[in-house]
């Protein structure tokens, strides 16, 4: 084993750290949905306080049966005998690639812990890239020819992930790649794991989500959770969709030996929450309008400062690429970001990526305040970009980028990329 | 990987559907604490119910200096640094068992999720008997056999785990034991596990208790949690005492990339228990009184009845020896337990003990009642033995007892063993 903390988890704690000592540090790092809990979940937490027993390993019946619920309302009937809840989704997806065993295919780049996770388990990842301007799938053409070879060096090589909308690029992967990507997985006979956590913050509500549970319902496990939509990430809940009772008994198996269950309060404000009630529905658009509208707030700084980003689609990141600045490494660039101008984000090598391409993860979550008031503030503002502390981040974002431009282009060859808008080709 | 649903799971779940289909069952088989959460927790939890973000992976502060005191108090000085909490201690036993890497010694029996999570961790356990009437340690001298042995064939053996006091037998190694085996881990340079989930629940408190982290702090881990002692299980917390930065770094890994850290608002709820207020203090000190009244009233049925068994001196269990009836394995005895006698328990080969000795597990804890009230009434009651509920099950356990004997004996070879006192030799 070698592995070290969590890349996203281990720059919150430095960034925490500086903020601490008084250093100003715009927060860019980490995946925090960055809202307050909606008071009927704190409600339901209070009501099931006395709640204290294991309970089920699959998690609480009312919990699996709204979580059913949930998935058959988005076109997916759901048997609540399959859904599987876990003390996070990222709890969920280790146990699946030790339930699934063998190799695995991510996208590139992806996730911090998806690789970090293979690596724990004993698994080697196959890291193939995503098509331009689609992250979280890895390209079909090319899954074709890393399984196949793979398979003729002898791994066994038994899933493929795929993220919907996408963690770092908060891009969406076309519909027609999905049909494609869930076609090679049936030729190759891989089990798809979409992890979903962001499906509910798509920004464009019209714009239609496809699952491969869809196309493939006998080999597609879902996962999900609430920290991203419901900001319940310290609360610890996810939940998966399993595609055969023989996985979800398998899942249960290594779930009993590795967590138990998730905490027993915490599953009856998530079964609560997965019933959809409305005062939900409408903090989940709120949220969603939120995250939208500040998301593509820092797209247009980025694209003012010459940087070439996709523009986002879901979720709360964005990936931009600063090919033609002066640095060997991601990780250099993003250690000057931090040190030098006061902007934590992540590296783009933390998600998989080649170390010398110049790209970074930028979470915008945490732009809408540092309290409950504040992010209450944000959530409710017509326009949330006039509030004075997102609207002052959004300048020392902009001057960060004026100085990184300044500072690091080696004379004449300044190269302010214009935007090269990616088609959502598969 | 070759795991099925935790042993203790899979039979809680079995017996719960039986009683619901209106079956008369004795439920002896899961080793909840069967009590109601104090108020002053649910109190806690609820003031912490806005508490919603990830917070760092080792756990809050709070929550790590108090666990610190907690341990402190008890001759153990106890950096906060060097605590790590995460989502029940079964959880921190799986990710240190990743952190540490290599084989481990178990003791034969032990508890059924030591063995399944060293297998869903590609290690071998090396099974070795506790000596007699000292469940919980793996007998000195054989561990240095079987180290040495093992080590002989290239195994990389790098660790031992020690219960003190135990499950399944609820008996407490003696002192010069606990001296024998931290020489033994020393000489042969092997990390100790020392799983002290029940040490507040030892039940004579004059008896003294010696952990290994006071004679080898270089090298033990001591994990506890509040599923035990304070009736917590279903809210899923647990703490480390690890005795170097580098073990504590490489669990931290491992925690970031499988479970973040523990529920937010349990973590504040948990933070209070550990600075052990009087009302929970007085609240264990009643728990501790009705495990032992209640678990001695069952160690004399069973003595009664003829069958050989040590006695209790902590926790909520039992582990009678059924040797002289007509059973082939403890499976089959189990079986016949539950189906023609409604009393559940666990074979003893779950713990890994030999599959032909006919010991079981017994759990006394799901005789308080089935209901807060009950169980309440149990805490509070000058004698529990007296409460209804609680005399019709243990002469439903004597009923089982006799009928038993009386169908499972040989003609002829009617053995109605004494108790033979175990003595407590290293």
């Amino acid at each position: 084993m070698n592995v070290t903390l969590s890349a996203t988890l281990a720059a919150n704690e430095d960034i925490e750290r500086r903020r601490r000592a008084g250093e100003r540090v715009l927060h860019l790092a980490f995946g925090e949905a960055g809202l307050p809990v909606h008071p009927a979940l704190r409600e339901r937490l209070i009501a099931a306080s006395e709640h204290n027993g294991y309970g089920p390993v699959a998690g609480a019946a009312a919990l699996r049966e709204a979580a059913a619920g949930y998935w058959h309302r988005r076109g997916l009937p759901t048997d609540p005998e399959l859904v599987v809840c876990g003390p996070g989704s990222k709890s969920l997806l280790y146990g699946l690639l030790l339930a699934i065993g063998g190799d695995i295919v991510l996208p590139m780049p992806s996730w911090v812990s998806y690789a970090a996770q293979a690596d724990l388990v004993g698994a080697r990842p196959l890291l193939v890239p995503a098509p331009p301007g689609e992250g979280g799938v890895p390209d079909p053409e090319r899954v074709v020819s890393a399984v196949l070879h793979a398979r003729s060096q002898g791994r066994d090589v038994r899933s493929l992930l795929v993220t919907l909308p996408d963690n770092p690029s908060g891009t969406l992967a076309a519909a027609r790649t999905i049909r494609r990507i869930t076609e090679v997985a049936r030729d190759l006979d891989l089990t798809i794991i979409s992890d979903e956590i962001y499906r509910d913050l798509v920004h464009d509500t019209a714009a239609g989500f496809l699952s491969p549970a869809e196309l493939a319902p006998e080999r597609t496990v879902i996962t999900s959770g609430l920290s991203k939509s419901l900001a319940l990430g310290g609360w610890r809940i996810g939940v998966a969709r399993l595609p055969s009772v023989e996985l979800r008994d398998r899942l249960l198996a290594v779930a009993s030996e590795i967590w138990s269950s998730p905490a027993a309060p915490v599953q009856q404000a998530a079964a609560y929450a997965y019933t959809e009630p409305a005062e939900l529905v409408e903090r989940i658009d709120e949220s969603r309008r939120l995250h939208g509208t500040v998301a593509r707030a820092v797209y247009e700084r980025f694209v003012r400062a010459g940087v070439r980003v996709d523009a986002p689609q879901g979720g709360f990141y964005l990936y931009p690429d600063f090919t033609g600045l002066a640095y060997a490494t991601s990780a250099e660039l993003t250690a000057d970001l931090l040190d030098r101008h006061g902007v934590g984000v992540l590296p783009g090598h933390a998600f998989g990526d080649d170390p010398r391409a110049l790209r970074v993860r930028v979470a915008t979550s945490l732009l809408y305040g540092e309290t409950t008031e504040r992010r209450l503030a944000a959530l409710g503002a017509a326009d949330p970009l006039e509030l004075p502390w997102i609207s002052a981040s959004l300048d020392h974002l902009s001057e960060a980028l004026t100085g990184l431009n300044t500072a690091r282009h080696a004379p004449g060859r300044l190269v302010r990329a214009a935007l090269v808008p990616t088609p959502a080709a598969g």
